[in-house]
């Protein structure tokens, strides 16, 4: 990884991907260790700039810095007290003026990551903007897979649910067609975005007849405020046509995975035995993001020491 | 302690209670030192999940762990926006999944340190739990008087206050007796639990008679929102029946300690003079608190690497 | 610097001023290196005790901290949930009695940092308290200026805009003449407090004037709650009247510097290009902060390891 910063899943490339799963198999072998901790990043100070509410992100990036050695420091701050342009800008210079060397940025608009990386010197990584990408979740995502499958190599993983508000489905997509996966996109008309043009993927309406063949089934988060509003009927109707329920979990081949990328609504979008089951690798994707956090922040910090 | 978890003084009995302090006692000499730090837990994860605010108790759970060289990451949320029940446990099994290795928690309702403890792989301290237990509160305060009267075995110790909304009262009750020590609870019926059955105290709903025998005077906090509902009569009718004021403290025998779990209303439960006094020992549990919690994560973690 | 705390710049005097500056040139050289952490406080704890809310002024702090691997814990809370006094007090001495080494103290009313040092064991630093002092800016600016013109020594300075509501410019007369540089405030008579009795200044009402002899112009943030009461007409006419617009920056002589505490209210009391041009020192301002912060507790808590 060249790249100065993380912002989407399309500036890794397929080489770029490969490159930081093989280096997060190093530091899954780190975090098994007894004293999971390595010198790698000392002095180096990471800064968590979180203008969106995500206590999971959040940590899992400063545990995995921490356990590189770096120093951590928080900015929260609600999207509403900071306006976007002068004022975002002032904040994130001011940062950037006291030496820090990466800042790890959520925020509810598209494209704001791109804009702090055009204002200053320390390595930008998008840790989600908006419904636009979520390049480490990806990154996750197919470390996870290639964890349990060997390689993504011609799977055919389905992504179901609210694919239209989703930075999970965008950086997702990316990322398993970069490594050679087959997607199948399954929503409601309603929950797809107005144009898929160049996307690589396909359509379907139906879950039932993509769950039979797939490898993977990835439930998305399904927002409790779309749930009530015009693009569904009702919660109840959303489930009975799209949620992994128990019968539909056993229309999976042998093997098949079942991810989401947390917090799941238990219920709505996935039923709680489901994710329980033992095709269920939800908790290996959060242990799996801190080693992929990991491989991230060494391959764009370590190398300038 | 061979516990996985430390979530109720019964679970530690007379021999862990004691073990504690014993540990405590080389801890309080490592405060003492120019570089108060020791490497034992280097490399292990603290994570504090506070679901009710309580600025002094969490740091003085981070003061112990950086003691101990180990990483702490907060969580800090309102009981109000994280629903009981799946959601904390998405919550909790998120953490636990990322690897670290104790969660320190702190909730408004009864229970849910071993709900918690049901769920995860990390240690779990409770940090105190509704009007439930406080048991790292009741091993610092036994350090506290041992400290100063040599052993607990015999003592007379009163406490006085609002025993029934108090975890601290119920901590404190199952310490104080494992160790030996004679307890009075000393309020009116009102603040007192509807049975006390099985409570090995005895009760007063007098002070005077109770101080002028007592080691220990144990001040409860007065919740302000006690004092203005149909508890009481009213703040000053409650003080003066309750209150250790200047006149009653002076009932109180030569060498008797004044002991308050914090945060003191002055003026009400206890006089600003006699937390000043020199019996008063209120800034030692404070001191204390952090070496006993050295020696509490020490045990539970120490051991495992 | 024999002092414990850090209160007023006038504590320091120019001697302890050039200490301060001396001993930031060294960890000015040590921010620049690879690893920018030196051991010097080590197993020392560092509290943020901000009553009012600043972020950069936190994090400079944090990070100065860090760089001196000492260890850091933040408690925040609005001025509004703890009464001055006795509820402050209070948790003053509690975090006091954890044994942590220095307490970094914001607030909104003038005088808390000395109270809290009058309770404390610790080390006190005021980061800020009401309109009164911010003495680690006053040192920034000092070294900042000193670094690009090598002394203060007979500099004219122009403090311009509301003195009247700022610690900064308080603390600034403080340092400026101290080191020998002439302060001259600029601000409409509604800006400046009632009397300047004893403040080794002269005063305009024009900035022009000032501006064509001016060594430094150091431009004060505009309140946006006083933009719209009645100590000014307008924004704009505060502007039009104060602001360093380009005109007016063209009237400073060559090698002049421009300055700045942040956060900037871009087009108000500077406009936007101005802030970007050669003489703008304001990003020098942040750099130099974290190594002044870093010299301020160095000198303060060195000593006694």
């Amino acid at each position: 990884m060249t790249a100065t910063h993380l912002l989407s899943v399309a500036d890794l490339g397929t080489d770029g991907i490969e490159e930081v799963l093989r280096v997060t198999d190093s530091f899954v072998e780190v975090s098994a260790r007894a004293i999971p901790k390595v010198p790698a990043l000392r002095g180096r100070t990471v800064v968590s700039l979180f203008f969106e509410d995500s206590t999971r992100t959040r940590l899992s990036f400063e545990a995995a810095a921490r356990r590189l050695s770096a120093d951590v420091m928080n900015f929260a701050v609600s999207s509403s007290s900071v306006n976007k342009g002068e004022c975002l800008r002032d904040t994130v210079e001011t940062i950037d003026a006291m030496g820090v060397d990466a800042l790890v940025v959520r925020h509810g608009s598209s494209g704001v990551p791109w804009q702090v990386a055009g204002w200053v010197g320390a390595s930008v990584i998008n840790a989600g903007d908006g419904a636009h990408e979520h390049p480490t979740q990806a990154l996750l995502d197919c470390f996870t897979i290639r964890q349990r499958r060997g390689s993504l190599e011609g799977l055919r993983i389905a992504i179901v649910g609210d694919v239209k508000h989703s930075r999970v489905a965008r950086s997702g997509v990316l990322a398993f067609t970069a490594l050679g996966a087959e997607v199948t996109l399954v929503a409601p008309p309603t929950l797809l975005p107005p144009s898929l043009e160049g996307w690589p993927v396909t359509v379907s309406h139906e879950l039932d007849p993509v769950l039979v063949k797939a490898d993977v089934a990835y439930m998305l988060r399904m927002q409790s405020e779309r749930m009530t509003g015009s693009l569904l009927p009702s919660r109840r109707e959303y489930t009975a046509g799209f949620g992994l329920t128990r019968r539909r979990a056993a229309l999976l081949p042998d093997g098949a995975l079942v991810m989401h990328p947390g917090p799941l609504n238990r219920g709505v979008e996935i039923a709680a035995e489901v994710a329980g089951m033992p095709g269920s690798v939800i908790t290996s994707q959060v242990a799996n993001g801190v080693a992929v956090r990991m491989a991230v922040l060494y391959l764009l910090l370590g190398g300038a020491g």
